[in-house]
């Protein structure tokens, strides 16, 4: 077993996680996975749009693709990042992955060597931090509060020596935090990265599932050393692992050669559906607005019954978009004993240690609201409020 | 960039490469690259298949699959590898992966560091090269003939004090040398396997291509410590990038884990679409049977080509299935040099060098014989009788 893997095995499923899935009894209503619910998968669109690829008489989407994706899709991508969030996006700096996982872990491994400083916010998206894990970088925490990473805290950090060679951040409703970066911060940000000479890997899988407040463009229209990576898990399907990454030119040489080694490429049929889709025209807008309100309803729903059942136990900062809200615990209750109590209830929550470089404990569990109707949210709640019940009566 | 990165760029496309595309003038009959037909790919049992999957009420072919795979394709590939090749493929022993490149990169990423010892064939498959190098093993290069890799050229390196920690083989219709390895030497590699405890990784993407002789146990029927790894690519199609690997129990744990670190999962649509095409009774053995037809006739077409036009010239040992013939070149003609005036000619082949771990020239190119038919096959190698011409005159 090499060292790599060693890295790997101290990056499993860690046992909090594995004791909730153990308290569980009896049917589950979750808030904790962050994924899209079945009736926001367009299926009906998708086999529309796998006859038509599957019809093409040339059948390339059957074939091996570039390594670095489908050219109309790809040319689609650019088009879009223009049009949407006005990025300077030629084709030939776009890479598309499979999924933006993977755009986390090719920018990690041509990036990173073992002790470079690599700053995450905290909490942070587990999915990356074990991607960055592999590579065994010096994790360095940055607070997180209603208006995203702290920058000044970054900049403190900077000026007292700390030289990252890379900062991931999730600046649209992030996962776990919700939380939304403010353009002032964005810009902030930018500087930092190009006085200091640090890569940013900008994170942008929810920025379309916005249902209040007003776009702010991101962190990459405000410097060319950021790494802009999105996906189509969110909008279209994560089954379908289509992500890409917008790259500076001297990074994006060394990753498609490396996705070459690691996967050779991402599926062509894939690939061609997406694009089969955003060739239809005002299809995805119109999808995209479907999902802002199921969104947008869940988010209240959660946001009322929270106020209403727990107040002055657990509250947050409400969500502009994306499916997630970080739920702050009062009175002392230790995230992962809530996270037990609520399971044994039957509701999934995460305790916000997951989410943590590090896994110290913080006083939080990542609530999130796509997976369940307003009814079932309520009745979630409604269960985890017993569950505090539960802990205040002490382990019986 | 890291220092992963500068060995990720030293494995970029070879000048060699370049120079052959750069040759090319005018419409290209191909010999070069390993791909099946489009007549060959399934489009029509995949838009069926595609329709019946995204019927499914629970819509899970379009969420995030468990990282190992979608259990009923696993229960599907563990039943063909018992039925059919005789292997002990118990579901929990099996991790699909993004196709079966993305399993060498697994492999390597979890088993080697570098200066390890990596025995390859030679010739071998380039892409596999590719993956393991990133990982800086020190590759020892053991001659391929007629039978495969010569194993007791191995023992006598292994007697000498070589311990490897993984060797690569493919032992059906290896591509890039057509050579299929014997009953007797995938004993004998087992054995020492064994004897002096390195993983063997077994790659038999064109196992059921065979037209011709009897199938042979695989490595994996002989001992515990081999990955064996398949792919759907050359029996369904690449572009769905569905491969597989039925690793030791030991290697399993860290292969899914750094999988999912690396893509968190492979498609669960495409995964889903070959499940489906499984489980129609018959579909896979009639539409194997027609692949087995199709190459036939083109492997014979290339030999009797080969034998009328460029007798003493260039001879390979007829292949016995696969996609590969590879073309042994008398009078001290360089591969590279015969590859560059078929370019110019409007042939491609590729020299024999771009397989060879170190890439030293051989005195042999690779022919593929799956994407033209018997007749352009012919044309094909006309133009290689008049590129041998051409060298016979020198540069002019």
């Amino acid at each position: 077993v090499s060292r790599l893997a060693a890295r790997v095995e101290r990056m499993r499923p860690s046992r909090l996680r594995e004791l909730v899935a153990a308290s569980t009894s009896g049917p589950v209503l979750s808030l904790g996975g962050g994924l899209p619910p079945p009736e926001a998968l367009p299926t009906e669109a998708l086999a529309e749009a796998a006859d038509r690829v599957l019809a093409r008489p040339d059948r390339l989407a059957l074939q091996y693709p570039p390594t670095e994706g489908d050219p109309g899709l790809i040319e689609a991508i650019a088009r879009d990042l223009r049009t949407r969030l006005g990025l300077d996006a030629p084709a030939d700096r776009l890479v598309v992955t499979t999924g933006s996982q993977q755009a986390f872990d090719l920018i990690a491994k041509v990036t990173l060597d073992p002790g470079d400083a690599v700053v995450v916010e905290c909490p942070t998206y587990v999915g990356a931090l074990r991607a960055l894990a592999v590579y065994q970088p010096a994790f360095v925490n940055v607070p997180v509060d209603a208006g995203g990473m702290d920058t000044a805290r970054l900049e403190h950090l900077l000026s007292g020596g700390l030289r990252p060679k890379l900062c991931y951040v999730v600046p649209n409703f992030s996962n776990p935090s919700g939380a939304t970066m403010t353009a002032e911060r964005r810009r902030h940000l930018a500087d930092l990265a190009m006085r200091y000479g640090f890569l940013v890997v900008e994170d942008d899988p929810y920025g379309q599932l916005r249902f209040a407040g007003a776009d702010i463009a991101p962190v990459a229209a405000h410097a060319p050393e950021v790494a802009y990576v999105g996906s189509f898990s969110k909008v279209v399907a994560p089954g379908l692992r289509v992500g890409y990454v917008l790259a500076p030119d001297a990074l994006r040489r060394p990753v498609v050669l490396a996705k070459q080694a690691a996967d050779l490429a991402s599926s062509s049929f894939n690939q061609g559906l997406v694009a089969e889709l955003l060739a239809r025209e005002g299809w995805l807008d119109g999808h995209v607005e479907g999902l802002r309100r199921l969104y947008c309803e869940r988010a209240d729903a959660l946001a009322g019954a929270v106020a209403r059942r727990l107040p002055g136990r657990l509250w947050f900062d409400p969500p502009e978009g994306g499916m997630f809200a970080w739920g702050s615990l009062g009175d002392g209750v230790p995230a992962a004993d809530l996270a037990v109590a609520a399971a044994a209830r039957g509701v999934a929550v995460v305790p916000g240690e997951e989410f943590v470089a590090g896994g110290e404990p913080v006083p939080a569990v990542r609530l999130s609201f796509s997976m369940l109707g307003p009814a079932d949210i309520d009745r979630a709640v409604e269960r985890i409020a017993l569950a505090f019940e539960d802990l205040n009566q002490g382990p019986g």
